[in-house]
């Protein structure tokens, strides 16, 4: 039987600023990366979010970035792999500690904006960010970017990995997004959406921006939480797994 | 055989500002309270600071304070306990990212400045703490003001205590620490502060500022770090209980 | 012909967290309160802020609040009378820079939560606050609570002031407002806030939570930016002013 | 007769960490770039280092940074040309508000750390700073590396500029700076210093890390605060100043 893991960035509300969408996603997903407190989130979004989690039956990721609250960690900071290495650190444990309270386990990591974008392609972070992971708990699932230096680093530690892909990016001939500074990186067709999510959960293939079919594993969707159709197109995809015979479950 | 414990608050250095006495004084003291993030340290000092410990062999405890880096954590926010309960947890697992990552284990909790001082004395605040350092690790042992709320709602809990004194404080009647707003508050008299010091480690009395002798239980005696004699004066104290036969170790 | 002054507390967005009701209210008030990066806001928000009153002809204030972003200034922090005196200079110079910049003029200051409230009642505070004020630019207006010490302190350092009254609280006996501790402190009925808000502005005269008509002086009126009927209020409140021929305008 | 301007970045103490040789260095200055709590200083540091600038008849500039205490601004971060506008105003603004409460007047802005080095060089962020300067004030004066993006865009706007040189620095054949992950970037010896600095006095040349004589602007010299030698160096260059007939003085 084929199946998919859904994860979704949840609890990135922060002091007085809600993000009310987390309540009603939390549904529609099997796994959640949760913000640490960098980028976004603070202790009592976080335990809150975790307590959703664990109320709805959902894995629950780390979800670490950088330490840049006004710019929710999306623009890049040059850190070295020591400092990537430490605030990984820091934000897992951080968040583990209201999983441990709640009694449950942490189930992943998954790194957040520039950090993510910056550990698929440089190395030295992607092993800075594996290894943070590894030392505190090696039963952890890192998931990265499809083809990515992090998921490569990861497997090179041994550390088990979830290769991410996205719904409404589009991919190039190498299997890797187009970035956004190009036209066509963003697929705003729900159909196409759909029918790329589709492709990948039941082929683990995609068609390129240059529409060349490429094989592209695909262990987790990632869920934007943030968008304005994010709800409604939650729901449509989940159907559409349904009427597929796709299981949602974690990796 | 007499013994006590001394703790001291370290890896309050912060980005580029250090504290460069934390190196030297980590050889007079069997426990450290290392700050997590909110009052003061970082996510690479506090690697540091936990590496130096083990190696030391110090054991290695969580300093929680309230999210006031510019405060250093010494004036009072009112926050409930709830909040209290939350951003004690998040700190308390930050640090143990450190801590596990290094193959080690947390041995105790410490709340700092304001937070130290308001739990001291607000039940609903203490619970708050005590509550989170149990939820975390029912073995950690709660470090708090001796004859405390903090001790008592601990104690409570059935969580194992540490009751601490100072060196250089003044005591009042009723066992509770002479405000700072107060002629007397501070100790500045080197002699009387070893005086002091030997009465708590081996008789467990103190003389008030009244002259009233009277009994206080004192498992753990705070070292401050930051003061100019600092190291002269961890030198001068350890040297004194050698010499009484009192030997320094955890609680 | 009678008039009265609506001020709203606007630039309260941070970062990727947006503040809808914004641009919206701008059209129906005289003045705005432009928060200042302490307990929200940020550069980027104060510059666009800046230029939507300006656009729409309101009145530009700072609008300085204590440094707690988490708790959006809401909570009580015991600050020096020296350090309120230098966070608020700080704040009102940052925000001077965006309006110096546009060639417009800053016009008042209003402190944010618990500044606003700790001043109300601080005599020390809130003559730190009116100094800082002053030394800016002895042409600012301060708006603090009607029958505050803000009030009183700016008045004795030769202030022009602006009197503050609410829509949505209920006052006592001796002028002051109902704490949001005790029942009846939001007026929740709609019709109730009007009454009282018609009131103000036609007699300076409000009926106490106990039913005695009091005297308070009422230069501007606060408006709620992020409740759910903001808007809709706003709306309300400024068709009842026309109808009754009360001009909205600055003190 | 021939003269030069000694500036030094100062005020970046923070909080409980202090920075003590700012007291010691403002008497071999002429002028100071004030740290405005982005990446170091708060409003308390701000207002004793205007005051101390004052006294001392050093004249003040603004030392606006990127928005990371933790890493002293000194990492870069990906900012758009907007932001760099934005948070220079802000900063410039904040630090005017002790200037103008002290009834004074802001002599200089001058970028930190990677904001300084990446103005330097990108001639879009360069012309935003300068564009954030020129709109608070057009008698501001712009510090800048010499022969850098920075200072163009200055001029381009018709700023005033003052070129700024290094004394404990090598320069490349082109004038630019030997980055510092090169060998040679940095000059340990105090001799060869001095050598430098008083060519950049007396005549305008510089020998590059090449042994070649360069021409280069040399309007301020910038005395480095933070250093073991720091006061040594700064009573040693004075020394030399006056005894080569050099005066110090701003630009």
């Amino acid at each position: 039987m084929k199946h998919i893991d859904i994860n979704c960035d949840m609890g990135e509300a922060f002091g007085n600023y809600s993000m009310p969408n987390d309540i009603i996603l939390m549904d529609y997903i099997s796994s959640v990366n949760i913000a640490c407190g960098f980028h976004a989130g603070d202790a009592h979004v976080m335990q809150e979010t975790v307590a959703l989690a664990l109320q709805k039956g959902v894995a629950i990721g780390a979800h670490p970035g950088l330490q840049d609250l006004q710019g929710f960690g999306r623009r890049e900071i040059k850190i070295s792999a020591r400092e990537a290495y430490q605030i990984t650190l820091y934000q897992i444990g951080a968040l583990s500690g209201f999983v441990k309270a709640a009694g449950a386990k942490l189930h992943h990591v998954k790194a957040h904006g520039a950090l993510y974008n910056m550990s698929a392609k440089d190395v030295e972070l992607a092993k800075a960010i594996a290894q943070a992971v590894q030392d505190f708990d090696t039963h952890l699932i890192l998931y990265g970017l499809a083809g990515s230096k992090m998921i490569e680093a990861a497997k090179g530690l041994g550390l088990a990995t979830a290769s991410e892909v996205f719904a409404d990016r589009s991919y190039q001939d190498d299997g890797s997004l187009t970035p956004r500074t190009q036209a066509g990186a963003m697929i705003e067709d729900e159909k196409e959406s759909i029918k790329q999510v589709l492709g990948f959960a039941e082929q683990q293939k995609v068609t390129s921006i240059n529409g060349k079919v490429i094989s592209l594993k695909a262990e987790t969707l990632c869920l934007h939480g943030d968008g304005h159709h994010a709800v409604e197109f939650a729901k449509l995809i989940t159907e559409q797994f349904k009427a597929k015979g796709i299981v949602i479950k974690t990796p």
